[in-house]
């Protein structure tokens, strides 16, 4: 086994509301709810050392290690939670779980009915980042974590993340919203919007109920990928990445087949995307993303973060990011700083966009770890001190020069 | 009849390549070719104050004055051309004519194929802005203009500007591209590609053979448009126009229906589109786009330009437009100055995105009138002297407040 891998990894899976269905935002309930979630590292004695990580659109609860031991299956966030990394299991307990609404393990579209024992498809609730994070709280009572030392997460994982400092301040010590936003803006609602009427407009969507048919609505789930995609590269890293460089052709075919490389790549990825998501959970998820908007119900992102003021804050965005662009950040972090909140802030010079989050690990490996070194010390965690890489071992130690480059 | 408008125009066709085929750059050949057109103002007598706009995409020959006399059929850019604005009709011959493959009277997928006695469709012939712009070439030929004062164009109008320099420097004295490039992105041809991808998707296409069926390939081409229209856009330009207002609800609905403005406005102009283009020819005009590369073949965008030396550029990018960024500008600026030619170059200021072409009202009736103004004089141009806003008793004069803020 690497020495960077946390290794073996199983997903778990915890059932509440059972009983009593699981009140939602809309009004509606839910239940029994089922949270899929795995975990990292080993939770120290005063339960002090847990840091949840949250996902992405189409992200699940495996963010690191091997799942049922196979190495070609890493977790999402791999390159940032492993022993000696970012997010060390060494020192952390890190905790991830796959949100409401969406297809790997918890409950959603997919999920059968308990009224009709059918998958539900559009009969499933509307749900809210809100209701995504009130469900993670009752896997946290499940786990006995009263307070975690932080929760973490880029793009929609960021919007959890501000959702557990603005509406359960104190299950959390310190907060890491990482390339999001406080309000999700007209332009992603509309690229949200363009990507579901992909979805409605397949033959095969079937009002969502698909799930008994042979065909599925691949082809329009496949387009709102593509688009989907499209917006978490940069102008900059297509050109770095593809150009206008042609795909097994020496010159333009004159016809309407897939002539460039950076078509292809789309192609590919909205086809791969076909066999591991499931389109009704595209639309609810889509949906909650478009729904948050942390500065009501006051008009005031300040307000909304009035109880946080014991938190600490780890705020990052990137420079090439026109999808969550920079100044979004920048407005959070000023209703931040008005609501007497403790943060530092950094907007990341990278050229890779969106993506830049999962993509500048060295960057993410240094600001974060800084940032948990400091946690630790100040709230005076029981945590093992880090192992050197050289005691294990290990790759390549940080550039430290490249980080400099790559510090706006 | 206002004073600022160009007044009834009717469009008018010119048909070539009767006998002999007209050759396309793939090899293939159309004939016979017609070109829709139309013209505004007077051809002096030496016949050396033309002006050839190009339109974009979607566009269409009517770019000023009331078709057909009504006016609630302006032309695309009619806040530019007429009498007293920028392109002044009361001293320069515009002219306009739709691109080959596009479906507003000139030739493409939708018209009758002589072989078969049927519409095109897939069997229409790809063609490149080379081959739209030669097409022009013959209604110059065919209108006696040797060599026009310039032209002018906006994203893909702008990329016929910059063929018609580097493949037909002596047939124009100056050259406007504007908020376009020399060479398609990939970025680009990734959001052109999912366009094309909708179509396909969408059962009613036929494999382009859609003409004599009840049904077209309107959602297809409605999503295509869509995903075009959140580009023209900017991110900031969205906040400003649509926020996170809702359309006539009070609150949330949780559920898939139009609930945000932005989605409605979306979806209007989406059907909207469908009213009005044919989905084929959204094929074979974005595919010319995206085969636009002038560094080739050597490579060398100043090679490509050598012969241009002659012509007078204005070139023009706004800061907001993401799709066609002003660095691309400034390359083709670049390339321009290495050659020798004659350059200005404005990066304007404007939150409005690439549709800020047809916004900037102002500053664009400033700086086209200005740029006008200097090569008519240098050139020895005989037009009538610019009446005075006064003298026409015409609208609002310039800001010249607001026109110094919009310059970068």
């Amino acid at each position: 086994m690497s020495i960077d891998s946390a290794g073996t990894v199983v997903t778990q899976f915890f059932t509440f509301a059972e009983e009593e269905p699981f009140g939602l935002e809309s009004g509606e309930s839910l239940g029994p709810v089922t949270l899929a979630y795995e975990t990292y590292g080993t939770l120290n004695s005063d339960r002090s050392n847990g840091i949840l990580v949250c996902h992405a659109l189409s992200g699940s609860a495996h963010a690191a290690g091997w799942l049922d031991g196979d190495p070609d299956k890493p977790g999402w966030w791999e390159d940032c939670i492993g022993p000696g990394k970012a997010f060390d299991t060494d020192r952390f307990f890190v905790l991830c779980s796959n949100v409401i609404g969406s297809c790997y393990g918890s409950t959603g579209p997919a999920s059968i009915d308990p009224k009709t024992g059918k998958p539900y498809g559009l009969n499933f609730p509307v749900v809210t980042v809100g209701d995504m994070v009130r469900a993670q709280v009752r896997l946290l009572n499940h786990l006995g974590i009263d307070r975690l030392l932080c929760v973490a997460g880029g793009s929609m994982g960021g919007m959890q993340v501000l959702e557990w400092a603005a509406h359960h301040p104190t299950r959390t010590r310190a907060a890491i919203p990482i390339a999001t936003t406080a309000h999700h803006s007209p332009m992603l609602i509309a690229f949200s919007e363009v990507g579901r009427q992909a979805i409605y407009a397949d033959p095969a969507w079937h009002q969502g109920a698909y799930y008994d048919q042979t065909q599925k609505p691949d082809a329009g789930l496949a387009l709102a990928r593509m688009i989907g995609h499209i917006t978490y590269l940069s102008e900059e890293s297509m050109q770095l990445k593809f150009g206008r460089r042609l795909q097994g052709i020496e010159k333009y075919g004159y016809e309407f087949e897939t002539e460039f490389e950076v078509e292809s790549y789309l192609k590919y990825n909205g086809l791969k995307f076909t066999r591991r998501f499931d389109a009704n959970s595209y639309l609810y998820v889509t949906k909650a993303m478009d729904y948050f908007d942390l500065k009501q119900p006051t008009g005031s992102l300040a307000a909304t973060f009035a109880g946080a003021a014991d938190l600490k804050f780890l705020v990052i965005s990137f420079t090439s990011d026109w999808l969550y662009p920079s100044y979004h950040s920048k407005q959070l972090v000023s209703a931040l700083t008005a609501a007497n909140v403790d943060v530092t802030y950094l907007d990341v010079k990278s050229s890779w966009g969106h993506d830049a989050f999962l993509l500048e690990v060295e960057t993410m490996t240094h600001l974060l770890g800084s940032f948990l070194d400091r946690l630790v010390r100040e709230e005076q965690i029981a945590v093992p001190a880090p192992l050197g890489r050289s005691q294990r071992g290990g790759s390549t130690p940080l550039q430290s020069t490249r980080l400099a480059d790559n510090l706006a």
